[in-house]
């Protein structure tokens, strides 16, 4: 079989130069070449950027499981089993909350800035890619898919196809169903900076903490507050532990449920359109995808969904079914 | 110790003959009588009607367990431990939905109707009671805590002291987190009819199905719909799988939280208002109870609240604080 | 529907005074009288002792559950049905470990004779019983159904039929295997007697906490050391974790698997000898019960054996199946 | 800070070729060179292998993971705050079923001699290794802890010094307990080898697969029937579930507590004797830790035994503890 290869560069960003959440501007971001990349060199490649659920970062994608192959090692069998080749880029949007969500925030940084306008023009600049949105596409899981979706929808200058692996939409279903719990653990450990300060110095990580983690990263993302305790605006009131209404109005403006009526102009334009949802998804993302996708019939616009008998977690072998897709698309 | 017995009375209710639920309308209700009840054939005794939880009803609070004594023991050594003498009532308002919340509804039966325009003139007619809302008291845990605070506000003219252990309230955190996972289980099932049948045939209830019948139980009480299967609308469209937004401001219309300021005038006149939470309460009651019992301290309502250190299954040991507080309010 | 009708006993044991664990030796005994007792009054019935399993005592058979009948509306309903009437006799076993294995023990005291010795001349005298071993049967669940297998092997003179339901059997499986967690928590506690009271205190019982509980009671029937704390001699040593070939023989001593080959000739009189479990059982009784129905089988001692697709937990519903296979057998 | 590299060689054993299960013979081997290996091309270092638990093989190591740095980013901070360099080696003895435990067996392959005889020269001969058993180490976490602890035994003529991490021994409380589960497992499949393909071909490996896995694993370590299925000899016997009391006995012959009194002698030439186990060990290791260090004690071997408050799982960070002890040690 041949193989491609995967190099690790080191991207100083200026865009994220200086963040609120004091995380380092350089990231290390693995670059996966395809096997002819090497071997033909006047080749262009059409690139797609993969993005990393929450807690993740582009360099967890070539992490080494003996049951689960990694993305290169993946993305070299599809190729030998025929699939187009391309370019795959993993950004680092990692933050100390656990992630970014892709977008810009003023307690995190400016990530969708950073991914859109810095490192796409980047990668066009530095490798032999097909350096147009009808041959580069976004994809991700759970947060990246979300990620990928919502780019799609807001940039579809710049993306041409996306793929949304059990993406988060329907918040009420995938974060509200959590908040009484991360309140608990919030208020436990004094305060959002606490909280955050003990995780960090905590060898090992508890699940309640994950999941407060998780809100408290949404909140970061979807509803800073610049005068609020790290910048973070939270979904309830810490004191007496009620919901905020304003708040969970601010995430509501990034629900991609909420955003495809206004965005599907833009997803009309996509060469792909791909979706997938497991029917048991832990974070019952499947509850919605379903009209999520309705919907998208409904509008007439073209897309191509499927549901796997699979929970959330430990499924990146969906890429196997979106990759190829994304290749034929993005190659055509 | 001297003791006091339970005689166990078959209430032929005309009230719940022919409920929608076709649940029977004759009870069997425990009534407790106090070792004195006997032994001083000229004694009246105050009475506290005592409801159970969601699956649960009247008989259930004497069953027997090594490590927990039942209602009729517990109260035996209260009073030989100088609690004022009591009588108790355990009512039954058990349906096939696992429970009524004590509420009237089209989908259930007309149980606060029976509760309280019912069962309160039998027992006062057949029994030594002191028969005045003074003497009369409410008492209860989860669901049964809901009834008796809902209906300590509606009904302060029948009772004159409340206590509330763990009761339902902020509905969004006891109920709303559960949505998703209910609406799977009554997609999976074929529907809330077929879910009930397949539900009542297992010899044993999974914890799933029992989440659902919660959820599907509570829409039967807060949000009957003659034109529904089952005369239930449902807080979720069954077949998107959608939250259905006109259906939970009728379920809002049912918190505690929610009704408290146009019921305020109504609890400044018990004699008792009693509440507590488990600080680890599953439901997330707790995040309830306090910005509850808050909002008291502003309205100036007199009342008692303990947190203790423990969650919201097996705490029948918090009668042995409510029920003197109840007695001695009630006897004075 | 006739109905049968309990009669709650207190029946003080001469035998169980000063037992060694300090329970109290006299025991409310429930007794169910079936529909013909009192309607016929010169009918004598066969019998059958049902003995609860680990941390249960007779009385808790009638505890009430919605969906779950206790055990004298279960007897009521099979009557209706067609099987023969049957007096239930349903003895209090319990001791401050959490049951006795109806065995003699210096630990705990002389259970196996309170109930062969005592309990059951006492209640042939006093009810028309059917009393000869031909109409007596003696069942249990789980430590019920140890105690009712291993008191039919060795006492067949008593008992005619046994119902043995997820028996304990196999000690290797059903309580090795929880050796080590045992040892954590005792050695936490300080020793089995801090532990004992530690848990005696506790309002809510842990899951831990009952797992330790049942192997300290099983150390207390099978292996008690007069001089060892509380009398009972630890299958594993305290201080170092390590264990106790020595301890765990005589625990093997009582294992019906063992018992087998030397008692085939008593379980070859018997008119019923019936077993059943969970394919799922979480003690892994299943395992346990294969071979020894394996072991009938070869040995030529007619029996019957039900798998069921269910668990450990909450399987009173097989009593359908026993009751009136050992009405029949016990009428005969 | 700085760095130092990793090499990754692909090593072609002679050993392993044409072994039992089929695994490849080819093992890609990270090696970390630390900063001063290509800083002073005169200087030669220290070697540790580390070995991974089950499931594990050498490249898992570098995995990324953003709380818990890989094991070479780990190196290079101990190295920066002043702990002598180490050359690290990570061998791959992954095998499909799981692990090899390092041992030679003819259901596998020959993974201990694979290790002692194969890699151990190879690397003298291609890295500036000091090449003596005074300056060679051998670590690893659970199965990888117990091969360290076991090759230190066995090879004390290759490895000079030993950390052994939660590792494998009293085998009854970290093995046995898993028996019946394992077999429900085998038992539903069909036999160990359905079993296997059927849990090569799932995307989502099961939790309790993955524990009859293990059972399995450590059977074709331990206890290989070269004309039993797949070659490996169970601990139970498959049809009637029983336990294999000859087959157990050959496990207990692998178990590093049994190994102890016969290998006293051995132990006392390392340089360092390093163990440590959470005493929240799921496998109960703290259970089987704390006899071996009495014993070693008792035995008069020097050695270092920490108890830390974790459990058994994602405990990288103790080699922050031993890796400076090894690398102190072995650098003297």
């Amino acid at each position: 079989m041949k193989r491609g290869r995967v190099e690790m560069v080191t991207f100083a960003s200026e865009v994220l130069r200086g963040n609120a959440a004091g995380d380092p501007h350089a990231r290390r971001v693995p670059i996966y070449l395809p096997p002819s990349y090497d071997a033909n060199g006047a080749q262009r490649f059409p690139v797609v950027y993969v993005l990393t659920g929450f807690t993740g970062r582009g360099r967890m994608l070539l992490n080494d499981n003996p049951w689960s192959p990694s993305l290169d090692d993946r993305m070299d069998a599809l190729i030998a089993a025929g699939c187009p080749e391309l370019v795959l880029v993993m950004p680092d949007c990692f933050t100390r909350f656990g992630g970014s969500q892709y977008v810009d925030s003023t307690a995190t940084g400016r990530y969708e800035t950073h991914l859109v306008e810095e490192l796409v023009p980047w990668v066009d600049a530095r490798y032999r890619t097909l350096a147009a949105r009808e041959h580069r596409g976004i994809a991700g899981k759970s947060s990246g898919g979300f990620g990928a979706l919502r780019l799609g929808m807001l940039h579809a200058d710049a993306f041409g196809a996306v793929a949304c692996h059990s993406g988060d939409m329907l918040f009420e279903y995938c974060y509200q169903v959590d908040f009484p719990k991360a309140c608990s653990v919030l208020q436990a450990a004094g305060g959002p900076r606490r909280f955050l300060e003990a995780f960090e110095a905590k060898p090992q990580k508890a699940k309640d903490d994950l999941h407060a983690l998780n809100i408290l990263a949404m909140a970061a993302c979807y509803s800073p507050e610049p005068a609020a305790e790290l910048g973070v605006g939270l979904p309830f009131d810490l004191a007496t532990g009620l919901p905020r209404a304003d708040v969970w109005q601010r995430w509501l403006a990034f629900d991609p449920l909420r955003l495809l009526p206004t965005h599907a102009a833009a997803l009309r334009t996509l060469r792909l359109l791909y979706l997938d949802c497991g029917t048991k998804d832990e974070f019952h993302l499947h509850h919605a995808a379903r009209p999520f996708t309705a919907e998208l019939e409904k509008l007439g616009i073209a897309h191509r969904y499927e549901e796997f008998d699979d929970g959330h977690m430990n499924v990146p072998y969906r890429y196997d079914v979106s990759l190829p897709e994304l290749a034929r698309a993005l190659s055509a």
